[in-house]
């Protein structure tokens, strides 16, 4: 190879002064986009109605949702042979912003994020620049060290304040959920690691979850092995809830038939409704069936910053395990996503591949089935359980495992800095950066303020339109978290008595409704209904966030008076059918 | 409630105006930490040494990297409950960047990725501005069609040009091998995803993959509940290429253990010394033996931008899955990681929860324990395996699966447009966004003038390292990817005929260069020798990259001898012991 050949005097893709323009450049382009929200905002406190709305460039967008083909057409996709350099940053970045949703826009209440807060922004634009890793420590030193403190804090924040707990940054709330699932099932049963699943020597292991929880707590039952079906779906209370004396009742019959409860799963606001599961009971029920506690608050673990709201997480306390996503209500740009667990030296076991002699069954402790409770004292469990020798396969699996020896020999996750060893991940983009910056520039009370604010919102919501004699909230108007869910109960449904007539109007109208929002800039999702008698059908959902000041409350239900008013009895005057 | 308490005026956590203010400070910070990488490149040209390299303030970083009690007392980590505004984010960009390594210095070759690409920079600030997700069309309309459409075209690089070929992005490199070998266990025994692994009707179920293959491939099996033992590591030869040789005599023994060979990974570009597996061999014996059929390219996939290098990487056209991250030698700011599909109807049949009706066993094959081969000829496996009973478990796995009427009846997913439903996750940054701006910012060519540069370092590296009598390569002076691997062999190094002693003299002398170059602002990693007679002990790697011009090599080359002439000799004349 002949050295002649190479320029020796440039940096073969661009220098320093190029990426200021670059950054330049999209900066240039989002300040309007972003101006927009403002906009947006002014024009709900001053006037109650949107300036432009979740669709920055007019109304169109809306009909791409339906029709992605028209709108592939209006977008450059082409990847040429020759770079276009600077000039692309612009025309690409100006086209993405126009054919994309504005989620700062005080009218996106579709999901459970919203607009990207300041130091999350500013801190990801860091992370990009600095291109770090947390897998290992030594090229990474600081974004190691910032990604443990958060992690800690945040644990202490959710009650876990044992010398070993922490937290780690996962790729998201599913993969937050996975990870839970599988530090559970390999502590529990190292030898499956190796050796897999197969086999009658593996007892059956169950995992519980309320019928309202997030379906990646199913399906990471499927990727583990362990199969969905063995996610034993508990049924909810009327509030959305899951209910204790049902998962009582689960987790004996689990026992009786020979099966393992290895893991429950405990949500700390539910997706559609925002639910918070009795934590307590639940932890309580989880250690005396000497299972894995987990806590799916994702969303709802928002509320631990709120000296008003960290009540709703009571319980978390009890948990080995918590996931929690700073991206949704805090804002934090995605993706900002923890495991955080009471025993960090579990996720260390459960992960590390290398230290592959760890991993055996613990036999200092004798097979026994009792189970142990946290306050140790002992409840025999199951009546009949040792006669039945089907049973017996049980033996050996109550051992006490959160102590276990194997637990007790692992490092203190205090002194492990290649953080890739608490997680199945390799290399992993520092988020938790994002969430140290956005502390730091709000601190926990303008956080909390923020929190709040948002649970105030979508408590005066559903005030509003508890007090709508067109509209029907779907649960209590002291709504648990920041969502508020309703039909329509005008005068244009047809009288019926017919559950399945009832559910097909509900959504027809709620689906109107909807559709009706988004042609006037605002952004509302909707949920199927669980079929009983109080959600018959889709029902609207709308996400409250740290944009939903009562303006904002006011503006969408005057848009929804609105869209009933108009949208829904022009249907009726063209003979529209639902 | 009352509304009163609530501001109508202000929004709650800052304006637009701010955020252009915190986005102009960190952009302060980073210009003079990026501008050091171009001094260190100016300096590398003149003078063949680095200016500042991969430790921003000096070399005192170096030092921490062992103590990391004295970084954490230097950093201010406190979380504060009242918020800091502005002001925090210019003090904690400043201390982010003092104490982290400078990973776009021509001196970072450390690891496989290094300095992040402008536009790949610029898309990330655009993505956390707009704060999409691209798990649903409805609230991601134009970053979808950005990332379905970069993941056709990348699938098309690597020979999938089928017209269900696509790809999706996942959060890593160990994430897209465990996602591949999710959907091939999922697409072969679909009745695993309700019922898991358990009992004498699940077949064992093989994996295969070379002994240099990245260990996400061997934890993915622990993940999954098949077990990391059940992934065979097949030998390498001394170019550290897989022995097809040995994978055949491993599938031979598999099947006659009555076992199912259920995937093969091949790698393109193994982690420690860039070897590439001879994939179109591996690939027809995968179809031979009704195996998926995996390519690891999460390294070596860069190749595939480059008409002369793309060689490297024939056979992936046989591949039902490809990893790939453009976040490693493309220099696309972490992450950007793909898993492409021949046919991405397998992604959303394994991963597609709700149409469970979908997943059962194809019954529309007759069992049969012929293995059919790609070319419609079909050979009749091992012998003996009909006659022994233990091996008719086998009955029904030899279906064609790869046009099973299952995978016939998915949605065509060029059709599918909610692109979670083809990814065990749930919310994900637009990850496909960043290559994009990347591809269109220097054009394919460019990328493929970045890719040859780098291994065209790597090769002139390799050639006057094998110069120099005191070092020794590991492998053929004609390397075949960026990563150089060596040893010293110089007159320190006692006289012994103990494989262990050499052992221990060469991972001494190795570490002791390793952090001689540290300390003079190199970062080269090393890794664990084989134990075979031409790795014994560890041994120097250096990862070249888009920076390693001719300059940068020599500029190495010297600091090496450097290092030997001064720390080695200083060593022994201290009277230090290796």
């Amino acid at each position: 190879m002949s050295t002649s050949s190479i320029e020796k005097d440039t940096l073969p893709f661009g220098s320093v002064a190029e990426l200021t323009e670059a950054i330049e450049i999209v900066l240039r382009y989002i300040i309007p986009f972003l101006h927009a929200s403002e906009d947006d905002y002014e024009a709900l406190t001053t006037a109650r109605h949107l300036s432009t709305g979740c669709y920055y460039t007019g109304n169109n967008l809306e009909s791409y949702v339906n029709h992605p083909e028209q709108l592939r057409k209006l977008l450059s996709l082409d990847l040429p042979s020759t770079g276009r350099g600077l000039e692309d940053i612009a025309s690409s970045t100006s086209a993405l912003l126009q054919y994309s949703i504005n989620t700062s826009s005080p009218g996106f209440m579709d999901k459970l994020w919203s607009s990207p807060s300041i130091p999350g922004i500013a801190a990801d634009l860091l992370l990009s620049a600095l291109n770090g890793n947390d897998h290992v420590f030594r090229v990474s030193p600081a974004l190691t060290l910032i990604e443990k403190h958060v992690g800690e804090e945040l644990a202490h924040l959710f009650g876990l304040n044992g010398p070993y707990s922490g937290g780690i940054n996962v790729p998201g709330g599913a993969a937050a959920n996975n990870t839970a699932l599988l530090v559970a099932r390999n502590v529990r049963f190292p030898h499956l690691k190796d050796h897999g699943l197969y086999g009658t020597s593996s007892p059956r292991l169950v995992a519980f979850a309320s019928e309202a929880a997030h379906f990646s707590v199913f399906n990471a039952a499927q990727v583990l092995g362990l199969g969905s079906d063995f996610v034993k779906k508990i049924t909810t209370t009327v509030d959305g809830c899951m209910d204790p004396v049902a998962l009582k009742q689960a987790l004996d019959a689990t026992v009786v038939a020979g099966e393992v409860p290895l893991f429950i799963c405990g949500t700390a606001g539910t997706t559609v409704r925002g639910a918070y599961d009795p934590l307590e009971n639940i932890g309580k029920l989880a250690h005396e069936y000497n299972a894995w506690f987990h806590v799916d608050a994702a969303w709802g673990g928002a509320a631990a910053f709120s000296g008003k709201l960290k009540h709703k997480l009571a319980g978390c306390d009890l948990a080995d395990s918590i996931a929690y996503n700073p991206h949704k209500l805090l804002g934090v740009p995605q993706i900002c996503s923890f495991l955080l667990g009471k025993d960090m030296r579990t996720f260390w076991y459960a992960n590390s591949l290398t230290a592959g002699y760890l991993f055996h069954q613990d036999d200092s402790i004798p097979p026994s089935n009792v189970f142990f409770s946290p306050t140790g004292s002992a409840s025999t469990g199951v009546v009949g359980i040792s006669k039945n020798p089907a049973k017996n396969a049980l033996d050996g699996i109550h051992s006490n495992w959160r102590t276990s020896k194997a637990i007790r020999d692992a490092p203190d996750p205090r002194d492990v800095y290649d953080l890739a060893s608490f997680t199945p991940q390799c290399g992993r983009r520092p988020d938790a950066v994002k969430l140290y910056f956005h502390w730091r520039y709000y601190g926990a009370e303008g956080i909390a303020k923020q929190v709040e604010g948002a649970y105030d919102g979508a408590r005066y919501l559903a005030q509003l339109i508890d007090k709508e004699p067109w509209l029907r909230l779907v649960g209590a108007v002291n709504v648990p978290c920041t969502q508020v869910c309703f039909y329509y109960v005008g005068t244009s449904l047809q009288v019926t008595e017919s559950a399945q007539e009832m559910a097909r109007q509900n959504t027809y109208f709620t689906c109107l409704i909807s559709t009706g929002l988004m042609k006037r800039g605002w952004m509302v999702d909707y949920a199927p209904g669980s079929g009983r008698n109080e959600e018959l059908g889709a029902f609207l959902r709308v996400a409250c966030n740290r944009m939903t000041t009562p303006s904002v409350v006011e503006g969408l239900v005057q848009t929804i008076s609105e869209v009933i008013y108009t949208d829904i009895d022009n249907t009726r005057t063209n003979g529209g059918k639902y």
